[in-house]
């Protein structure tokens, strides 16, 4: 069985979009700056089918990030603000189970990636994203409540956070009121001129 | 002439101190654990008077931190909380400028360090540790606030975090409201399994 693991882009004041996040500026104002490190590299090109891109250290890590995982899980906010920009072909290729209070078909999209709207709650999608991911990860791929729940919940693995040296000023906090006993170890560093990935192990028990 | 530098401890949900801190709860609530990596370092344990410690990653960061300034800036909170604890062989072995509107006589204590009260701003603070610093850096000791004005004011040449894998829920946070247009360049990642310090040159023009 694979780990359940977090990946996200945060800025230095702790925001993962800006202000005014919301279906049609999906990054808040100011928010695309956390995400400037991916885009020029290869892997995160391709998966949003553009040509180019540099390989690099940081576009290893996107590589490493994208063939970790067999299931996504997300929050129906990142669902939401994702679906019209993601288009026919989503980058993430792989089954996604939406945590949701609104039912819905699941919907099938091209290039491996389905939706799969999940109403019982974060274990129930956890347990159907780990019936598809087989020996691979879970990835949960957020937005920032969904990692939240997972986190308290004690249900990840594993979370790392790619600081991206920029600042918001407002938005959407990364974490909001995190149980201080909750504990996590560095197990990984990589750095770059553009970002620092820091991979945390969660310690259970 | 030195660098301008500051060098803090932060939680991974961007707090330095935990609620309630005020003299007599220099860390607030809570907020021991963000020092908690360098409490066993030799450097640190050298310079708050404690005998042994562990010679590791992490001392040495501490080590070349302590060497690396010839006077310190720091605000009147923090001059307020520190002062009891650090008793009277402070930890700093150099002048220290303190950004007041409270004016009060210059007080020596032992072991190199000094506290000048400063009421003119933190330009005038800075400009009379550069006078004494030499060719050693300013170290913008803290707390939040100071940092922020130094940062907003283009005067900070580097800043270094320390994130500690900790989460503080609540308290006082090191950024609030940095201008989005703010540029830094992270130049030096060493990591440990108990602390991560990422060092970022401020981009200036």
């Amino acid at each position: 069985m694979g780990k359940v693991s977090a990946d996200i882009n945060v800025s230095l004041d702790g925001f993962i979009a800006g202000p005014g996040a919301r279906p049609g500026n999906p990054q808040g104002d100011t928010g695309a700056r956390v995400h400037d490190w991916m885009k020029d590299t290869v892997g995160w090109r391709d998966r949003m089918g553009f040509p180019g891109g540099e390989t690099n250290t940081d576009s290893e890590v996107v590589d490493e990030w994208f063939r970790s995982y067999g299931a996504v899980v997300m929050g129906r906010d990142m669902f939401d603000t994702g679906e019209v920009p993601w288009g026919d072909n989503p980058p993430f290729r792989a089954p996604v189970f939406v945590v949701t209070n609104r039912p819905r078909e699941t919907f099938p999209r091209q290039g491996g990636t389905s939706f799969t709207f999940v109403t019982d709650g974060i274990e129930s999608a956890l347990g159907q994203a780990r019936a598809v991911a087989g020996d691979k990860d879970v990835d949960v791929a957020g937005g920032a409540s969904v990692i939240q729940q997972f986190l308290k919940a004690g249900l990840l693995d594993e979370l790392q956070l790619h600081f991206a040296p920029v600042f918001l000023a407002d938005g959407i906090r990364l974490f909001e009121r995190m149980p201080p006993d909750l504990r996590l170890e560095p197990i990984r560093v990589i750095d770059s001129p553009h970002v620092t990935h820091v991979r945390y192990r969660v310690v259970k028990g």
